[in-house]
C-alpha cells in the first residue's frame, strides 16, 4: 500500500491506472478509522481496480467552535487499518496545500442543505462539497463510495456530482452501529462512560420512531413524538432535531407516502451525535433492519 | 466538423480523443461570434489536437433586467464562421440538459469577484463560474482560452481552476477592436449609429489614461482622471466605473508599483461596454499596443 502526501503524485497514480483501463474507487475520510468506514473500504474492494482512501481533516467543514482542533488523528494506527481492509493507495494530503494563501473557491448546493444538520451547522456542507469537489478532481474516481449515517451528505454529494456533470458515480453503505446500537462514528471516543451509555438512546429511539411508522402511523408530528419521548427519558442527551423529510428533497413531511428519513441529532454531553433510518412501507429496503449489500460487517439488528 | 448538443455524445467526443492521446482544447462562447472569438479559436488552433467550441447563452450569468432574453443569437452563421476558423466541434448545449428541474449547485470565487463588474453585476461571475465548471467537466480539455477584454473572468477562472485542482492550462487572447479602437464584442451590435460613434470614446479614454502612466504618473486618481475627461466629453456615454487595480488580487491600486490594471466600464444608451489595458512599465507586454502573441488578426494601435 503507498501512502501519499502529494497532490501531483496522487494525481499521476491515478491517471495511470485509468490510462491502464482500471477502475478508480475512492472512500473520502476524515481518518480516525472505525468499522463504518471499514465497510467502506470493503465494499470499495468489490469494485476492483485502484482503491485509494484519503485521510483529511478539513477545516472548511467546521465551524467556529465545533471540533476541528480536537477531532481525533492517529494516522499510524489509520494507515495499518486501511491497509488490512485493503487500500491500495491512502492520500494524506497537506492543508496547506489543499487551501494555498488566497483560496477562496466555494462550491454550495444551498436547497439540499438547509434542513437537518444544515441548519445547526450554516457553512458545513459548503465545506464538504468544495473539499469533495478538490479531492475528485485530483484523485478523479470512477466511483466514491459514502456511509448512509451521513444521510444528507449523500444527497447532497449526489446534487453536485449531477449538476457539476462529474462523471463519477456515488455509491454507499448502510450504517454500521455498535453493540447497543450507537452508530459508529470518531466522535464517539469523546464520550464519557456515562454518556456512552445515555448515547444509546438515540437508536432506541429511532426504533420507537420506525415501529410506531411499521404499526401504521403515517403521521410525522405523532412519529416524531414517539423518538421524542425516548431520548427526552436521557437528561444526558439534548436533542438538536428529530425530523421526518422527503428522501430526495430533504424537506419536512407532515404524512409519508412512500418513503421518508427520520433522522436525529442530539447533543451528549459537549459531542454531537447524528443518526437516520429509512422509513419505508416496503421492509426489506430499510436500513434500520438490513445490513445486506456488501455490509456483514454492519451490526444491525 | 461536427455539432453536437449533447452531453453525453460530447463527453464520448473528448474521452476519445484524450484516450487517443490528443490534446482537447477548449473555447467556450455565448455565440454571436465576432473577430475575438476567432482569435481564440486561432489561437486553440496553435495547440493542435481537438479543437472544441461551445455556444451557449448562460442564463445563470444574467442579472434580473439584463439582456439575457435579446442578447444576439445566430447558431447557423456562427458554426459556419467557426468551422472556417478551423473549429472540429461545436457544442451546442440544450438549456434543459445543462440546468435541468432541480439543478442547484453554485460555484463562486467570492473575493476576486467583489470589484470591478461584480460590483455592478453582483451575480455575474458565480453564473460564469458554474456553467464553466460544467463545461470543463463535459469537454475535460487540456487548454481553455479566453479573451482579455473580460480581464477579470480570467483572472476568476484561473482562481477557480487552481482552487479546485482542475488540470486545466488557461491560455489568453489580447483584445481585438474594431478600427476606431471599440474592443469588439457581441453587445456592439446593440448600438445605434450615433452610439456607436460615441463608444469609441471608451478606447480613446483608456489611450489617454495609458499616455498618462507613460509620461510617467504612478499616481491612480490623476490616471483615472484623464480617462474620465475624455469620456466625459461624450454625453451618450455614462461612467460605471474607471478602476485601476491590481493585476492579480483586483483590488484598487492608489499608486501603480509594477503594473496594474486600467479599466473601464459604461452604458452607452442602454448598452453596457468594458475595456481594459494593462499599465506596465516595461512596454512590450502592455496589451493596449501589442497584438502579439497569436493574434495577428487584433486590430490595435
Amino acid at each position: 500500500m503507498m501512502v501519499v502526501n502529494n497532490i501531483r503524485k496522487m494525481r499521476d497514480i491515478s491517471a495511470r491506472a485509468r490510462g491502464e483501463g482500471g477502475r478508480v474507487v475512492f472512500v473520502p475520510t476524515m481518518g480516525s478509522l472505525h468499522e463504518g468506514h471499514l465497510s467502506l473500504l470493503k465494499r470499495g474492494a468489490d469494485f476492483g481496480g485502484l482503491l485509494v482512501m484519503s485521510i483529511f481533516v478539513n477545516p472548511l467543514q467546521f465551524g467556529p467552535g465545533e471540533d476541528y482542533l480536537t477531532y481525533p488523528r492517529d494516522i499510524d494506527r489509520d494507515t495499518e487499518m486501511a491497509e488490512d481492509a485493503g487500500a491500495d493507495v491512502v492520500f494524506i494530503p497537506n492543508e496547506a496545500e489543499i487551501y494555498p494563501e488566497g483560496f477562496q473557491t466555494s462550491v454550495d448546493v444551498p436547497f439540499l442543505g438547509r434542513n437537518l444538520c444544515g441548519h445547526f451547522r450554516p457553512h458545513h456542507f459548503g465545506g464538504v462539497t468544495t473539499v469533495l469537489l478538490k479531492l475528485f478532481n485530483i484523485v478523479e474516481p470512477h466511483v466514491a463510495i459514502f456511509g448512509e449515517k451521513d444521510y444528507q451528505q449523500i444527497v447532497i454529494v449526489r446534487r453536485m456530482v449531477s449538476d457539476l456533470n462529474l462523471d463519477i458515480e456515488i455509491d454507499t453503505v448502510p450504517v454500521v452501529r455498535e453493540r447497543d446500537g450507537l452508530a459508529m462514528s470518531s466522535r464517539n471516543g469523546y464520550l464519557k462512560p456515562d454518556e456512552r451509555m445515555a448515547a444509546g438512546a438515540i437508536y432506541k429511539a429511532l426504533l420507537a420512531g420506525k415501529s410506531c411508522f411499521d404499526s401504521g402511523s403515517r403521521d410525522a408530528s405523532i412519529i416524531i413524538g414517539e423518538v421524542e419521548d425516548v431520548l427526552s427519558v436521557q437528561p444526558m442527551v439534548s436533542i438538536q432535531y428529530v425530523k421526518i423529510c422527503d428522501l430526495d428533497t430533504l424537506e419536512d413531511v407532515d404524512t409519508i407516502e412512500d418513503g421518508a428519513l427520520l433522522a436525529v441529532a442530539a447533543m451528549v454531553g459537549r459531542t454531537r451525535l447524528i443518526d437516520n433510518c429509512k422509513l419505508y412501507t416496503t421492509p426489506e429496503i430499510d436500513s434500520c433492519t438490513d445490513g445486506s449489500a456488501g455490509t456483514e460487517r454492519a451490526m444491525v439488528w
